[in-house]
């Protein structure tokens, strides 16, 4: 029974692992849809959004049947239970690759992200992007000293935050309302992307150690 | 056995429907801290958030303890999985008012809102309260039909959303990019906030009824 039992969980960690993979290429494509202002692969990221949301369906069976059926205890219980709440955390990074992609789709056929702003969106969306393949990673290697690096990766994109505020502050700013707006929420999309990773690599450290996420960077 | 685990199912519930409490009243205060300008109810909301998360805690060892001990099956495994859930959502929706009361805190003595704008805020504002003390209330009775009507109201919250960006994206908008930021991010805040409320005010009907949250509004 036991060895059924691991093998089930590490099928559930496989499945969450496949489901980071998905989430990573729609950041990816949203963000390309983003950059290049492309109306079809922002849609393609809008309407993909259901296949995430089928994706988080079936783990969440599978993780009830695995409750209901073999009634784990302690760290076991614990396992599933983090597993649960990382397919929630998976689901709404796409749901975030979505709001990316409908403020692609909002301003076609222009792009919201002016030139000279560019590399700062680029780099936020390639840390986002490295941070949730890394999560990924991490929940198949269950690699704590690589979930710390992630938390590290995430001061990174606090810092990109505070630069594209001050960019688009400042009296200079060239771009207007409209840009700034798209430009902070676009942040604060990426952001959460970014926190997310956190969250589920710390869930995995939660698994590995028995220690709190609440005492990591949460 | 039974009944005891229906005392302790109740019980979880009742200490859920008390951290949704906890919540409005961050939200009322960082509402508060927000249209007033004022620093001290924002520190209060700001630094108040430690003891929502330490709610969160104890409900779900609660929770844990529950599943651990009386290994529930079928519904009552649903019921619980669904309070672990319903516990991240609220503490999320306590974190939204730390954003809140961080804007607000930001542009101390000045007030993030002009007044103009300010109607519209307070009508997100007094919608996400209302729509928090609804989810509250629901977690006691688990009224399904009141929670259909919490969806309702979050077609108001879409609305006001809508406002605040004609507003802030219309030419003779006089109140510079700052503003238009922060009425952005609030909006988003407040939206997120009633999402939640409606996402716990789901989870309930599923309880109640067994029907996927998938099919709702989520």
């Amino acid at each position: 029974m036991r060895s059924h039992f691991d093998e089930e969980l590490t099928g559930l960690f496989r499945d969450l692992a496949a489901m980071c993979g998905q989430v990573e290429r729609a950041v990816v494509r949203a963000t390309a849809a983003l950059l290049e202002g492309d109306a079809v692969i922002a849609e393609e990221v809008i309407s993909g959004d259901t296949a995430i949301d089928r994706t988080r369906e079936e783990i969440e069976e599978a993780a009830f049947l695995l409750l209901s059926l073999q009634q784990p205890v302690a760290g076991d219980l614990r396992t599933v239970v983090a597993a649960l709440r990382m397919v929630s955390e998976l689901e709404r990074m796409g749901d975030l690759s979505v709001h990316v992609a409908k403020i692609a789709r909002l301003r076609v056929p222009e792009r919201a992200v002016p030139d000279d702003v560019r590399p700062v969106v680029e780099r936020m969306a390639q840390v986002a992007i490295d941070m949730v393949a890394g999560a990924g990673g991490i929940i198949l290697s269950r690699d704590v000293a690589a979930a710390a690096a992630l938390a590290k990766a995430d001061e990174e994109m606090d810092g990109l935050r505070r630069t594209s505020f001050a960019d688009m502050l400042a009296a200079d700013w060239p771009h207007g309302v409209e840009a700034a707006v798209d430009l902070a929420l676009l942040g604060r999309y990426y952001e959460r992307i970014a926190d997310h990773a956190v969250s589920v690599a710390n869930r995995v450290v939660f698994v590995v150690t028995g220690a709190s996420p609440y005492s990591l960077s949460e």
